[in-house]
């Protein structure tokens, strides 16, 4: 299985740099608290489900350099952290909310450091750190077979799309593949299942401006495992639409409210009202633990606002192959950087779950939080 | 007046080279049929009346090589023309084929190099090339001037949009300024008429990828002019519609088909949705010659494909300041690379034209084309 992280040993923690992909395939060590921190905060790491089970680790590194600044024994694995960075905080509620406050949107992540939390809550504090680190190994393996099994029921759903005279047309925004995730993907699930099954399908891929996930990540993710795919402008996928030359629109998600409005990569509810305006379904793929009950509609989302600088330039590769960004407007022009945006709903055709899926409602996702779906 | 064309005297042509904007502002001289052509598929020159104005003095000059080969006189000015390029065709229907053909969207190339043509039909041959000549000219000059119009009615339109709280909120794709014409713009005519009368504006600027015509043409004429604007990712527009933070879109056109439809640059048709769906006004501003009562809708108007390398490249300045291509996706990958929409009329607020503003409807555009609007 394909996976953005990789724990070797308790306290060696390894994660794809996706900020140099896909012109330099290169894994880099997290060692403290604060990498793991800023590995969220630079989106080296990034996807709702990575970055939650990557908090979960930096909350187990954090407990052990709290374990070790109160001068208690080293935790198992017999060394002692590597030194505490400045600025992590001391008690494990402060250390919750220092993490979770990395990026705002995504539920994942706050639900991870909470869920690794509670767990350790109960558990000496001598013990705390290998309990953290035990836990997020747990979230990380749960993800990457949740994420299976919604590539089971999202190729299920997709299957009726199928017709004798063409591949199924896919239509995708930002990334929301392996990359995004301990394994599989969300959105990319259902599609890597259906071409695994030698169903014929063909994926139109957002650049995804200003970070280009799509361009960088989802075609990289898509040519290695042989699924064709066209990369587009942003702006293409209203004519593809209104063509017919799309028949779903699948996304990941940010986050989930208790009534089914979608917060996702900016972009996404530009999508979503095109492919309602041409009767085509739009379909959001997400573990459970990006649903959020507690927020009850996506008013109550918070969307992060990212360093305009991401829209003043783009990172590529010249004809020399050397890496470089260029800034596409003149210096001092004003940019703004909204990184989410919120999809009503009404325009969600459907959630597919681990769990199954279910109308994005606020019967259906209560369906899901008790267990009565599928 | 800021243009991005001038004749200084018959047979000689400049043009703003806009490839190179807005991090080198450079002339570059067109001296024959296939120079002007030329500039219109590079793209030198772009936006729908400003191809027109072009494409009109491109007949200009072909009709001169034509007569220079026949072995006529000279035409005035003196000098033969420059060589004619293998490729120009040797007569009048065809040289307006081949020059319509240059690029196959906007209307206003064709309706001019026509206009052109039916003009110089009834002179004497040895004379045909001094009258392109002044057709051309009296083409560009009715463009700068019904631009100006637009303006005024695009302003008085605006103005009941101003409220004392805040600045007047405007959201546009692509350049549809004093660069896409030969004077004042059509979409940003109404803003600069407004920020001239003290009215405070403030322009949200889609980057317009793949060429990125408003980062690099809109933010550019906006700064020089002094007016407010912020550069945003083409996939912002949704969620700042959804927040309220704009009071209408104002975008320009490649054609108006006869219904109303619009086809204007690739991703128009996303935010004129979103406009919708928030009851914000979308505003298209274009002179008549924009419009073509032969297109019945806009099933019928051919959307131009252009080379898939313009989304595999975003050209930008880099730290130093040289101003390269870089690679956004791998050598290989695919890309797509539609460059204009549709727009369905029911989108549409109004036309704003140089003869007044009228529904873009059957009926509006009727009264437009019998001199019945205002």
């Amino acid at each position: 299985m394909n996976r953005p992280i990789r724990w070797i040993a308790p306290w060696t923690l390894e994660v794809l740099d996706q900020t140099r992909l896909p012109f330099a395939v290169e894994w880099v060590s997290l060692r403290t608290a604060d990498h793991c921190r800023s590995a969220i905060v630079t989106m080296q790491v990034r996807g709702a489900p990575l970055i939650g089970a990557v908090g979960a680790f930096g909350l187990a590194f954090a407990l052990r350099e709290i374990a070790d600044a109160s001068g208690a024994q080293p935790p198992s694995g017999g060394t002692r952290a590597a030194s505490a960075v400045a600025g992590v905080p001391a008690n494990l509620d402060a250390v919750v909310a220092w993490l979770a406050a990395a990026r705002p949107t995504a539920v994942n992540l706050a639900w991870a450091v909470t869920r690794v939390a509670e767990v350790v809550r109960t558990v000496p504090t001598s013990q705390r750190a290998d309990a953290a680190w035990a836990e997020a190994v747990r979230i990380a393996e749960e993800d990457a077979a949740g994420n299976a099994a919604i590539g089971s029921h999202g190729a299920e759903l997709l299957r009726p799309l199928v017709t004798p005279r063409r591949p199924v047309h896919l239509l995708t925004h930002c990334n929301a593949g392996w990359l995004a995730t301990a394994g599989h993907g969300t959105a990319l699930a259902p599609i890597y299942a259906l071409h695994d099954a030698g169903v014929p399908v063909h994926v139109w891929v957002d650049e995804t401006r200003p970070r280009n996930q799509g361009a960088a990540l989802t075609a990289w993710e898509l040519a290695a495992a042989g699924v064709p795919h066209t990369v587009i402008a942003d702006n293409a996928g209203g004519l593809l639409l209104m063509r017919g030359e799309v028949d779903a629109v699948i996304v990941g998600a940010d986050r989930v409210a208790a009534n089914g409005d979608v917060a996702n990569k900016v972009g996404t509810y530009l999508k979503a009202l095109a492919a309602q305006a041409h009767g085509v379904p739009c379909y959001v793929a997400c573990p459970v633990s990006t649903i959020d009950p507690a927020t009850p509609s996506g008013d109550a989302i918070a969307i992060e606002e990212r360093d305009a600088s991401e829209v003043a330039f783009v990172t590529g590769a010249t004809d020399d192959g050397a890496v470089t960004r260029v800034r596409v407007v003149l210096h001092g022009t004003p940019t703004a950087n909204p990184a989410f945006d919120l999809t009503p709903a009404t325009l969600v055709t459907a959630l597919i779950t681990e769990l199954g899926v279910v109308p994005a409602t606020a019967e259906g996702i209560r369906a899901l939080m008790t267990g009565a779906a599928r």
